[in-house]
């Protein structure tokens, strides 16, 4: 693989699911990205080396994907200068509200940009987006995108309205 | 001045104080912004035409400062190819986990990066990340900004080693 | 099907089994409706358009269903001057409450009616009151439908005076 | 005055300053209507009573603002056959978290249409969207009830953009 | 059956299940009771009547179960003037927070003693509390009834401290 | 003063503005009541023998004021075999919401009647209640209470109805 | 075995599958331990006996393990002068919310050091960390701990980089 | 002063009015103690080496107050073998929540001891009784603290009885 830009943590191999969500984007735009096992609270100075020398290794965004108190994204923050984006990961305890309020209530000066809820294919895209600022080819694979997201609906309500609510049903559940 | 990069929007009048702190930020950075007062759901149209029209523009992120059901980030969102920042604004009864929940819990497809509540310092901050991503020079600037936190944090600190505890909050105080 | 006069619109194909509750008690009441997949963020324009021009074309009701972030009944209350009815469908973070949030707390000046997390049958029931207001024969149908509702009510009631609580039980877990 | 069509009803003559907001809209839309102070908890059947009459009186829609553990709404929705509207009012202590539940999650086959916290100008506007649903002039009043809306947010922004930001935010504190 | 002294209602079968711990519990003080499905929403005139003349007919407390917008306890402690005991019932959407605060946050002037969530068991027993206000025999019993608790938790840890932790977790997992 | 059958208890002297309203309620109903500073937390042996006691000294049933992780109900009620009512006193925290939860969520087998944050004055009169299912007379005083109630509510509407809702702003806010 | 030092309670037998955690580690350090089923409610007594002699018995901290209104750490904690460690236990409602706050919001002069919801692992290890501040060899055995969890961590990363995620999803997920 | 054993430790200089309250308690029981303003986010590299550090420079206990998405306990308690104490500090949007979720949420391996909202004092206290473990002197010194916070109490109640409540409430009121 090719030097990669974006960077995907996850705090927990357990988060792996959610967060392959990310990976596929990432690969649906042929953005070259990397994926570490890597915890704020277990592996703290490798996670600190890591955010020093990511933007030097050319790494332009970083994706964080934690539960819990999760600290993962406001910790690579703190040393990262480039943005850093979370997910908050759903958990058995209070529904990624804990991780949610963990993650996006930084204070001044060290922003996150927060996604919702085990979103990480909205982390995957927000990236693509960031890095489209300075790209003109990725902005025109996003509007294909966004043309692709608006056909799925369009093709969906037109399918209800052929075949009607009852048959569509059916067809969903099976 | 010159051609705005970063748009910062806000659905009401009310929330400028709060806005203004994203202002504040974006200049010190010495990027070129604009500041528009645009309802998702008062000037719908307007809102719409905005955000469709705003990459051509030159417009590279957009910044939306929003309360209550605080439609205005996602709406954008989904006409704007290009990053949107959201701020959910604490109004006066659900100390603003209603903007939160409204901005950050985005479906599949439509990333908004949010901040924290109130948090419009670090909305224009991420703005000045993402345009970094692909400028040199702000990315030197950022680690200036990041130097600077330090080193008010260490002052504070050297200050509090010096004069103690009672004598600053005395000095706090005033 | 003649002209519709209620339209029961959702974000998502996903939210079909919740909202064919409120097409359920359409059909009971002999009101004309039609059912659209429409997307607040996918499909943005087709969904203003469809506001804008659905008075036009007689709709008088507008159901809106959507979870998470859910702005499809805010954008569509933007642009169309008559009730739009909001159902905060549960997804499986928030249990609803990011969807109740978005729906109900709209600014002032844009109102949307809120009913309960997935009760889109009440949602539907609202819409026939609405309607009802501007005709009598729908008021007659209220309340038989309010005297079918009492009539279940103290039937079950009855039956249990009559078979005692463990012989009901059995009954309901079968 | 003349006869009333519209109810509006509140559970303490504290809830009186937030319903206010109702009664300007429905004057402004010159709507007739009737302020009553009635309790569900304190004088239950002089409730009940208003609630199965007001239907012969005339009365096409009732808009009823209850806190903390509010029940009116739902009281009166259950032996009124048209549309009831609910304000949950923000008390004390759960900052109308309590009241918004309360009014909201009605079980099927009984709605409240439910909306923001306080918001009475929204119950009032509903109100009157709801009538409209039968009457054409109340139609065109609400359009231009919205171009009204839209133009005091474009007047806004057109003032921002001229005198800046800084001196709106001067003119706004005084 | 002799004539109850404690009523239990309940607004839907659905929460039969729950209730029943209730009777169990009546049953095991040999107090009379009876159990009836009533709904403040779906039957009103029939839960105002019942509430008004169930002094007359002898009863002393009554306990109340009900999910969502629970407003089953309220409306009935508006027309009863003995205690009203209410069970909040958890629901689908929202953990039964939402019955918590519909049940618990009343007005001065009508209160409703509420047990914890599903929490039937308890509120039959805070009903033999309150009879046993006036009643010795029954003060007795209470003190049985916790001489048993206190026994049962003793004999567990006693067999934990005999059995050891693993042996006790196979056999509770059987 | 006559041998007390009511006890309020309270954690701090901080509670003592929000309790008197129960104070207040009791003395209006001629019932014998004593108030005592008690903590399960900083007095926890006084606490347990007080709560031992008290049947023998005669009350009746105690009424218990806490504050944050309110204990003082549950661990008087753990000891007590009469009723216990929990009042959640509001602090500066969480709105109150901890000592509901630290109160209402009792274990089976040992029940709280629990009251709204905050509610004193309710706690008082589900004490007197309470005792009314031993005492005719003190049925009959909470049916004047309740008409007393009723009559409040009545004048206040009566005086709306006359001077019309801008007026009566107009007193209130003096 | 020798005398224990550490206490780990439980209000009942249904927490003793996330109790055991504690367990797991207490032996893994070697540190002598022993179990008990206590409750606060139903054997006050037996608790207040056992929180007040437990250091004379040698016990340097107790963990108490707790759902609902979590009573349990804060009781013991008004007796015992050494550390109590809280583990709020998530029961079937209010998904472990009650007991975290019933826990951690103590009042001044009475700590518990309150752990996340289900953490009985980190109650153990905060033991262990608390034994370690007066015993060398202790703190050892926790960098040695701390070592092993990193480096379970780099296994899985390493592993990770080696095979890839598709074949690392495939193997977690058998 | 001589060399600390206790380290107190706050994200930011606001927080040192609250933090405050532990310098009082540490004073109190004579031990030794640091203040430091350190922050996880602002000065990353600081916060590690000093929490790398902190033990071989005597350190037995690190306490930390931090409000919002908090980290500052669980970035320490990555590095440092012993018992870290975290005190969520409230803010100005939600109530404490977001900090108190940040801190106690920690994942299993990293445990971070946490107290109340804003519970300084607490976490202090909690201090003193983790040092105490190793120290007998220190147990005596704690008995001492709860036998005169128990005296406090009692001697208000005493004032209470003596004075009654209305003379009391007066008092206070001063």
């Amino acid at each position: 693989m090719e030097k990669p830009i974006v960077s995907i943590l996850m705090g927990s191999d357990s988060d792996l699911v959610v967060m392959n969500e990310a990976v596929k984007v990432l690969k649906e735009f042929q953005i070259f990205y990397e994926v570490l096992i890597l915890s704020a609270h277990r592996v703290p100075e490798e996670t600190a080396k890591f955010a020093k020398t990511a933007q030097k290794r050319g790494i332009k965004v970083i994706i964080c994907g934690a539960g819990g108190a999760a600290h993962l994204a406001g910790v690579v923050a703190a040393l990262f200068p480039l943005p850093v984006i979370g997910v908050p990961i759903k958990s058995s305890t209070l529904n990624g509200l804990d991780a949610l309020f963990s993650i996006v209530q930084m204070p001044p000066g060290v922003p996150v940009a927060t996604v919702g809820i085990n979103s990480a294919k909205n982390a995957a895209l927000l990236a693509v987006q960031i890095l489209a600022t300075g790209e003109k080819e990725l902005q025109r694979k996003i509007e294909e995108y966004k043309n692709k997201l608006a056909k799925t609906v369009s093709e969906k309500n037109t399918k209800l309205q052929k075949i009607g609510i009852n048959k569509y049903l059916k067809e969903v559940k099976k």
